[in-house]
């Protein structure tokens, strides 16, 4: 018996990137960037592990990649802003590559592949870029140099020998370029779909086979299989959250120092957070349910108080909302269920006022979404400013929504113990917790309910599909515990064509 | 049903490492370093990818490894020469770690968890090294600073504020420790054996599933799934390389300029080059094979010609033994069987002499293998240099055997179609080629069968355990074909604790 599964790859257009290109160059035309300028930016180098010869397997760096989709390291482009001429250049190499790593392509080659103007070469780029500056009349180069507000990094400039002999200017750049990435395409956002889709196959293939028992890390492993072999994803968006039992309320579970490593026990929630990659355009999915595939009436109240704030927030969800006002939603609807569950009692606007709600969901109600997972844009200068507050401090934008924008909506409740007690310890918090009851949920760990959706123009689109109800997910997890269906153990397999 | 797996992981413990400090501080000793000297190592650093705030997934420096056993991120240790005394200087997190990453431990948890003498803060550093150089005598601090052979690039020398007001010695460290990283304990052996057997099963999974129609990195993600989820190892030890067809004939296949991406053709052979790593020690192990399970006649000759040479290497290889010589040999097995093939012809001693075997065969016999997949040592300033003929320059190592190494032992004999023309348009070497025949094996690709093996007191111990002869082969593969099998089938499961 053979199992055709429904595998094609999500063809990826390169007038996807031109169309990008386009876009960057009419905004710095707007903005009426100097006349003439020229766009450089520098792709990402192959790095290695440490001091020795392995290579870290390489992945674009996410503005080059929104410009060119070019797949190989060591590159750099120009776009000129006038006509929108864009350039790759190549690094030449080395006859022993044929030999090492593979055909030595020419450059009308990466012109087709890229569908560039024109491709050159690394080392030719000071002349070449002298002649095209000489040819539209001595302009500017525009370079990139800007903070990443979720990392606190700054974008790494192009950089050459003999740079210094341009006139470059590399400020005007990235508030519109990264204004630009804020803003996705209806091309972009079809392969967010599909990379979407993927990702949400690889959570639901998940919930069919999860059991007590496992290592956190196999359902990491699984999810990563899933979604190369079934999706071409050979990269996932971030590190897998692989948590079960009280490492559900490590927000960032699963890094080297925590790494997925616990024995799965029955009774516990599970918190999985784990999203594909492809073609650099990230998904970021969080299912959380109970690995014996049946919910406690404690896993169902908090799972649904969450359900439900996460439901609200894409009914509110338009254009025109502030993304604060979605947190603060999501946060009272959160402290509205946890006072009928019987955790807290009290007057929610009272406990909005002391900001209650972060304590039981301290990050940001969700982020922009793009090449990168947290996507940048998020606090331009001319936009709102990050706000102080528990809670609101960690949202990663606090922007009203326009129409084009793609972000995670990720309400949680955790029962962070040292959270807990620090807010049992706080009289202006203690007086909402009933202290008693708040107890039985101490080993709970939490639940996130994370979907990825797209700003549309008078509401939002879904991207994730997964199961979110209680009944649903259960059916679900049943139909994986039938365990000698062939269909569902053959799901594993790369397609066999007959 | 279910299905139980041994999945048993390799418990590793921590006196591996103190060993490893106790061999190093002996050989510093016996090199007559200053009196009252301390190493003192910095561990590797989290990163993220480019500007962003995307951790790339942590993996330890391997000479930081090799002494610590450390799995966390952005740590320091020193070890005093004298006394063995072991210190391991990690990161004061901030409250809000215990929020985003998990539970913050006191240094008697990592003092338990990696069994040194004593754990101190990083921010500590200064003091706390004053303080042991005071208490020794105001010795010489010891750090790391040496060329990695294989890739060039110099190992990154510990550095903190203030590391001025300390009498550093950078140059006595390197050679000794690296010396010590050449030769394998029982104990390291051990993990090493365990890494082979994970990965073997892997390859063994491979054969059995492997279908024309898959796409190239569909076997790759098969075989991290499969080591991951029932060896529990997170990392490989190098990219994969998924070569089918032609591919073959690229020996470093499977980088982001060609990604592993094409449909497996019916009738081609495969090339999987793919190794595990645990707590950072390699694997590196080749299966060559046709992808539908039946060698044809071509498929098999070459296939046995390089088998022939694998095996010639392996009864060879004992301490003593040059690896230049066994490079050499597995050259002539090779060109041997070329011979009896009908694509050369002539006297293999001048065959041999014009080193008309780099053409079939461009890298290496092989390599060191340990905490990197190159392990280092392969050029001691005091050992033999490498050798500047075709193939031979490849060689990672030109030393004399010792027991305790580790190595690959990899032929291989390709048909790198621009190398072949190189040879055919060479008077030199083209007398030795029978032009009409090698046209047929234009499109082979090409085949390497790669052993990890561990040199012995009088021979050798192999630690890959995957099918060789091709009449295994074929029977494993037949096997895997028997698709109704569900127990092959489940292999792809997890454990399932019935
Ligand atoms: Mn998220
Ligand atoms: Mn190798």
């Amino acid at each position: 018996m053979r199992i055709a599964l429904d595998t094609i790859l999500f063809p990826v257009s390169m007038s996807l990137f031109a169309n990008n290109r386009k876009r960057l160059c009419d905004k710095l035309k707007a903005k009426k960037v100097p006349e003439n300028s020229i766009v450089l930016l520098q792709g990402g180098q192959q790095t290695q592990q440490d001091s020795t010869d392995r290579d870290i397997t390489f992945r674009q760096e996410s503005y080059f990649q929104w410009c060119f989709g070019v797949t190989e390291p060591d590159c750099f482009g120009t776009i000129e802003v006038a006509s929108g001429k864009a350039v790759l250049f190549i690094p030449k190499l080395p006859k022993e590559y044929q030999v090492w790593m593979g055909e030595i392509y020419p450059p009308s080659h990466f012109q087709a592949k890229y569908a560039v103007d024109d491709v050159k070469f690394v080392q030719d780029v000071i002349s070449q870029i002298s002649e095209e500056l000489k040819r539209i009349n001595a302009g500017v180069l525009l370079t990139l140099n800007g903070l990443n507000t979720d990392s606190g990094h700054t974008t790494r400039e192009a950089a050459f020998d003999g740079i210094s002999s341009f006139t470059v200017n590399n400020e005007l750049l990235h508030p519109v370029i990264s204004e630009c990435r804020v803003i996705k395409t209806e091309q972009e956002l079809q392969v967010m779909r599909y990379v979407n889709r993927v990702s949400s196959d690889a959570h639901k293939e998940l919930m069919r086979r999860i059991r007590p028992g496992w290592m956190e890390y196999q359902a990491e492993s699984l999810f990563k299989h899933h979604v190369y072999t079934h999706g071409g994803c050979r990269h996932v968006a971030y590190t897998c959250i692989g948590a079960t039992g009280d490492h559900c309320a490590i927000l960032h579970y699963g890094h080297a120092g925590a790494p997925n490593d616990r024995l799965i026990a029955d009774g516990d929630m599970c918190l999985f957070d784990m999203g594909g990659e492809y073609y650099c355009y990230a998904s970021d999915i969080t299912c959380s349910y109970p690995v014996n595939g049946k919910f406690t009436d404690d896993q169902k109240a908090i799972y649904n108080a969450v359900l439900k704030s996460n439901r609200a927030v894409q009914k509110a969800l338009k254009p025109g909302v502030s993304w604060v006002d979605m947190h603060l939603l999501a946060d009272r609807v959160q402290l509205e269920e946890l006072v009928k569950i019987g955790i807290l009692h009290g007057d929610v606007d009272e406990m909005m006022a002391v900001r209650l709600g972060a304590v039981f969901m301290p990050h940001g109600l969700g982020h922009f979404m793009g090449h990168d997972v947290h996507d940048v844009g998020g606090y331009p200068v001319d936009g709102p400013e990050r706000r102080t507050e528990p809670g609101l401090r960690s949202l990663r934008t606090a922007r009203t929504m326009e129409e084009g924008m793609v972000l995670t909506i990720e309400p949680g409740i955790y029962f962070n113990w040292p959270m807990i007690e620090q807010a049992l310890n706080n009289p202006e918090m203690s007086r909402f917790i009933n202290a008693d009851v708040i107890q039985r949920f101490r080993n709970f760990g939490g639940v996130r309910i994370e979907d990825d959706v797209a700003v549309t123009s008078d509401g939002m689109e879904m991207l994730t599909c997964v199961p979110r109800d209680v009944d649903e997910i259960e059916r679900l997890m049943a139909e994986g515990r039938a365990n000698d269906n062939p269909v569902l153990r053959g799901n594993l397999l790369p397609i066999v064509k007959a």
